[in-house]
């Protein structure tokens, strides 16, 4: 069911190769004739004091506002007193879910064939509190915070996204046999939402072995959910298994059905305004953000064009060993739609 | 320099097929002609309650006494009111760096050639510091814990380490971008370290990336140090670019000059008793103890021997695809030495 009527997103270019990956989707969206308005929003050089960040107030409530964006790569600036844009966005939008598909592209060879993986992270709590001491000199200690609230919601995301998306198992990735009590209650939570899901096959797997088998074989696993650094680690894994976080997209998940799409990777600043940039990750991204938003019809076509593209080979940036330009890479794609 | 007068080791058969295993490399050192007593000691089926784990006190102090070990794997019984088995003996050992050297197998095809990497893992502190409280129902912390003392002495580890066996680089793996106190202090600490050591390459990479980079590409790093919840979980990666952990040795150092080496796989209790266990992990390990011995030329005989009858491939088990038994697999590696 594709719609009509025009929809306002918020753009997010980012810093460095940021704007012109942006460009990039902007005339791909366009050429696919998607009926969004973008609103953007760039990253201020100045902290703004309602935010405590350089993500300015306007732009946080423009997210809130359409309920849906898009947002490329973004560096913290250096220094103190300040807290990082993605953990802000994260904390201040209260993305709760970061949904990373992994798969191979076909045409794009990489060690592992055939790989077809979601990891789904908790994005707001665990390692990431941000609360550590120095206790006495020489002894730091950080706190690792596992919420009952933080672990059922992507729980049940994780279980409602198989569901929707026709998977047959969710694997919940832990450290419960070391940290019985934060992992073993976010077990507990993934376990009590499994139940209202008996068509899905559910199980629990300690994290060190889970990377030992996505590297042996990737095929074991389909849809995985697990607390904040596990997400964030696993998820890299699952990216350099089909080529690096260039080529893969994800998707931030909040309450109120905010999603703001993302691509990972980093701003890339030696390659910065060189019209060498990838911008897979973006495109991909916004892909998924008009899944999301049930542009089903053209989320497909743009898809197929970014993966022909791809798979022909004639058109490739450097990152894959090709010789394109963003632009030129940008026009194939335009012209597979 | 190989030693004749005999040395007495502690040899921990451990459960499952911990015990079969432990024959095979009884078998293979014996006709070697290593100059090793064993010193036997199993698990127990009671509390002791000296060391409130299923390890007798006796055993404990068998390992303190000779300063060397080998351990097969041991399950932790299930129960509360006692310790896993793995931690209490690091603990009570003080055993401070785990050293899982990871490499290809020449003749046992996975999907990456030519790895050679050295994981180093804190093994003390870090997340598993049993440190957990539920703040109020719903809300569970765990605590981190990373300290000078601990971080410095695996850091010279490592470091020593690579110096005195021919490696060029360390990387150091945190995530301080996130905890910038307890991972900031591993690094700084690393850093500390590493202005001793200008011969040697020293970088910093963060986990997510870490993970990535060794799926892509493992020869980018050479020996890896961590905080033990990182070196958990990447040497377990490690060990699966190249076959998984039933092909992997590790020892662990203690204080003191104490080494006690390991087999990290699971007790495998499928199978136990039943002749068709891989003893491969436990004798390299057993080849890691004898080079920490200095027993260097019965190491690389009972090395070699090892990776030629692997290589050859008319003796494996079936964990290798192959269909020897556990003794003839030990016997195809007598016969070649
Ligand atoms: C940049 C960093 C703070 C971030 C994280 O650790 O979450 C990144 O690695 C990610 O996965 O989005
Ligand atoms: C069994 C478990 C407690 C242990 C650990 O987490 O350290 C294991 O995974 C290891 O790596 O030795």
């Amino acid at each position: 069911c594709s719609s009509t009527t025009p929809i306002t997103a918020t753009l997010f270019p980012g810093d460095g190769i940021g704007p012109e990956i942006a460009e990039s989707v902007k005339k791909v969206f366009t050429t696919a004739g998607v009926p969004i308005n973008w609103e953007e929003h760039y990253v201020s050089t100045e902290i703004d004091p309602r935010t405590q960040s350089f993500l300015t107030w306007e732009s946080l409530e423009s997210v809130r506002r359409n309920k849906v964006g898009l947002k490329g790569p973004m560096a913290t600036p250096i220094g103190k007193g300040h807290r990082s844009l993605n953990l802000t966005l994260r904390k201040e939008l209260n993305l709760y879910a970061n949904v990373r598909p992994c798969y191979s592209l076909p045409g794009y060879k990489t060690r592992y064939d055939d790989v077809n993986l979601i990891t789904i992270r908790e994005n707001t709590e665990g390692e990431y509190s941000g609360l550590e001491h120095q206790v006495v000199r020489g002894v730091v200690e950080s706190l690792k915070i596992i919420t009952r609230q933080a672990s059922l919601r992507v729980a049940e995301y994780a279980f409602h996204y198989a569901k929707t998306h026709g998977r047959e198992r969710v694997s919940a990735i832990h450290k419960a046999n070391i940290m019985q009590k934060t992992d073993g209650l976010f077990l507990k939570c993934c376990r009590e939402v499994a139940e209202k899901y008996p068509e899905i096959t559910y199980e629990e797997v300690v994290i060190d072995n889970c990377c030992m088998m996505l590297v042996k074989n990737p095929a074991l696993f389909d849809v995985l959910v697990m607390p904040n650094l596990y997400g964030d680690i696993i998820s890299d894994l699952c990216a350099g298994l089909v080529g690096g976080l260039g080529l893969t997209p994800s998707c931030n998940i909040g309450e109120d059905g905010v999603a703001l799409a993302e691509a990972v990777h980093g701003s890339a600043p030696d390659i910065a305004g060189k019209n060498l940039a990838n911008p897979t990750a973006l495109l991909l991204s916004g892909v998924m953000m008009l899944r999301h938003l049930k542009m089903n019809e053209q989320a497909e076509q743009i898809h197929s064009a970014i993966i022909n593209t791809i798979a022909e080979g004639k058109y490739r940036t450097a990152d894959l060993g090709g010789s394109s330009t963003t632009t030129d890479f940008t026009k194939a794609i335009c012209d597979h739609l």
